[in-house]
């Protein structure tokens, strides 16, 4: 029995994919069985950099879609639509989808798991986050025999680069922005990366399968990188940390109520030095899951490019193929889905609001330089019972002196409250950065 | 439909997975499917770290394996036998197997899967390397789409204990050892571990899932890590290294014939400090997988333990528990057994002599303090096409002077012979030492 596949989209992760199903030698020998029938393209003259059989290639993706013949639909447009409305048809029809588009899935993944649970099909998404790394697949399978305390990740390679780059050089967001633009490492509209809505889908997707529930993405608190500072993180690394991009998912360890939330944030975090992912650096993602009984376990590797997405973008082809050829059938109702290839949590989790949240904070002041301002600081900040682990006066500069103040765990709230109150200090010239601390 | 366990062995990671097996709530909800229905132990009335019902406990191991309500056997009494032979029996019986046991797989896998694939059953082993990190699974799924070209792993708790220790502290092998055995990190027996044995039962099985091949145990090199002085690891971190026991499988870049062999080798080895692996430290274990296209990926978590290890085995459990409940019913055939779960490869691997090998050398020889030695060195090491990176006169003892040398990448014979020749000069005292570099 032979697996056909209809491609949708063939840029660069298309073409990696096409290129693994083109040569199947020294691979899975499942790679044998499967065939890339249909591949929909939006011109059909542009040059490939991999040779499709022109009897293949077609511009009109509506028929890979509605195609009797393909089996498994293979999603590597990007975009919301119309990505959501093919995956959707494609569903209709009883096929398989494998994407790796994570807008998507982080926006529409209610409405498309709903249908295919209906549809008895599976929608598999590795190459969604974390490029290459297989994490999706093991946080399904192998963790998820874990209770999950947390998942936290590096999982935008490009604002790991800037800050890699910014750490290496002591240089700032900006130059290093445009240079990696220069050099195809960031786009030319960097928001999504920078901003951190990118790691927001992510993070809301690797949440929704660590914690068995639906995500709302407005929920997820997202934080840019473009405030770091040359600054902050050579002060940073004189306290024995790094700057990171991280992307945080986590049990709330709970208020008075016993409903169970989750934290779920991006922001720039100093990392202490010692933690694994403070030695990720460049391009590379990582993400590190927590659990009960496993402890730390930590996956690394390539979080894009062509090579390492089409291998995951794949995989999850060999996945519902292998269930395919394994006597399984084409017909998988809700019950006779692999429970761990499908999706079937039905509820929202309860995300909690940042105020809630226990961090650690970094703060880096500008001051007039009068004696009696760290005692003032310090005495403000007690009043709304946050402890401070160290306040140091690090320089004066033209325009006064710098103090820079890390505290200890506190409400997110009461550290915000503290802070109002201190801008409003006739001694304090600005509040020139605010960092969690992981 | 209920999955019945039937549990051989109570130690540590017996107690583990009966824990987890117990205690479903907050894990995938296939645990609840699952029943902890036997428990083999050896003595009826030890103390137990967790409460079984007294009508599951039995001293007789081999009902078990036969009794016809049990669907799945978990072998975690380690040792050879009687393991081997109650896994035969298993599989005889038509159960599927979960085991731990590198030792037992690494010696008769070629036995047990052959029995299995007969029988239609599967054999599955994620604990049997790494502990809790989900290495076993991705190599045979998400990976098995790229061509693996290597596989580099610390996968020996112990010595990783010891060499992180005497980095940080610059102590000797001997004393290191002495404390980690007080401390429980190394057996009173130590030699399985420090003499790198452990670690190639676990890189056999590695190799075998990377390159679909089966390996002959007796045809992995493996060196320990008991002739590592404090020196070593300090003229290594000056030349910008780490010393690790690294596990290593490689595709042998060819000779002339184009028959494709297999590198396999445990030795202590010189990492550099940038390499994701000179990070991994104490009792933590990571493996890296080369592949085309993904690139380099790596697992990192802790590689042994009650907790993570049990998290592996019932990781195993629910994998099998999932294609059972999914309408694939007990009855496995070679033919409807899914592919990425079996093992179907039959031929073995060709394994290159240690002669073949191509890697650079780091050597520290004891010379007389006397003119010429380092030229004379040169020379004999030229004459034998070895090409030297440094040669480095690092220190005058009283027994004459410290050498220190680093070759370029060079044959393991040509650099052999190069050696022995040296090792009968009249101004060489001692080779004190030889460790590979990556």
């Amino acid at each position: 029995m032979g697996i056909n596949v209809g491609l949708l989209g063939l840029g660069t992760v298309g073409s990696g994919t096409a290129k693994i199903l083109l040569d199947p030698e020294g691979r899975h020998p499942l790679l044998r069985q499967i065939t890339l029938a249909k591949v929909g393209v939006r011109n059909l003259d542009k040059p490939r950099r991999v040779e499709i059989p022109a009897d293949c290639l077609t511009m009109d993706l509506e028929s890979i879609v509605t195609d009797p013949a393909v089996d498994v639909v293979v999603e590597l447009l990007g975009g919301l639509e119309p990505a959501r409305s093919l995956i959707l048809k494609a569903i209709a029809q009883g096929k398989h989808v494998v994407t790796a588009n994570k807008a998507v899935i982080a926006r529409y993944g209610d409405e498309i798991f709903t249908a295919a649970n209906e549809a008895g099909v599976y929608v598999l998404l590795e190459a969604a986050v974390g490029g290459g790394i297989p994490v999706i697949q093991p946080l399904k399978q192998a963790l998820g025999v874990n209770r999950i305390q947390a998942v936290t990740g590096i999982i935008n390679g490009t604002t790991n680069y800037i800050l890699t780059r910014m750490q290496r050089e002591g240089g700032d967001f900006e130059p290093i922005l445009a240079d990696a633009q220069r050099l195809g490492y960031a786009e030319a509209d960097p928001s999504a990366d920078v901003d951190g809505l990118d790691a927001a889908d992510k993070i809301a997707i690797l949440a929704s399968l660590a914690f068995g529930g639906r995500i709302k993405l407005s929920e997820v608190y997202s934080e840019g990188i473009r405030h770091v500072s040359a600054a902050d993180i050579t002060y940073a690394k004189g306290l024995g940390f790094v700057i990171k991009l991280l992307a945080i998912a986590r049990r709330h360890a709970g208020g008075e109520d016993s409903v169970e939330e989750l934290e779920l944030r991006v922001h720039p975090t100093l990392v202490p030095e010692s933690h694994p992912l403070a030695s990720v650096n460049d391009v590379y993602n990582a993400i590190v899951v927590e659990g009960e009984p496993i402890g730390q376990v930590m996956f690394f590797g390539p979080g894009a490019g062509e090579g390492p997405t089409a291998s995951a973008v794949v995989s999850d082809i060999v996945n519902i193929a292998a269930t395919l050829v394994s006597g399984q059938g084409r017909e998988v109702t809700p019950k006779t889905a692999n429970p761990l290839l499908a999706c079937s949590h039905q509820h929202y989790c309860k995300v909690s609001p940042m105020a809630d949240i226990v961090s650690r904070f970094y703060v880096r002041l500008l001051a007039k330089d009068e004696p009696g301002v760290i005692g003032k600081l310090g005495l403000c900040f007690g009043d709304h019972a946050v402890s401070l682990e160290s306040i140091v006066q690090t320089g004066i500069h033209d325009d006064g002196a710098e103090i820079v103040i890390v505290s200890h765990e506190v409400t997110e709230a009461n550290f915000q409250t503290a802070l109002d109150e201190i801008r409003a200090f006739p001694e304090i010239a600005s509040v020139a950065s605010v960092i969690r601390v992981l």
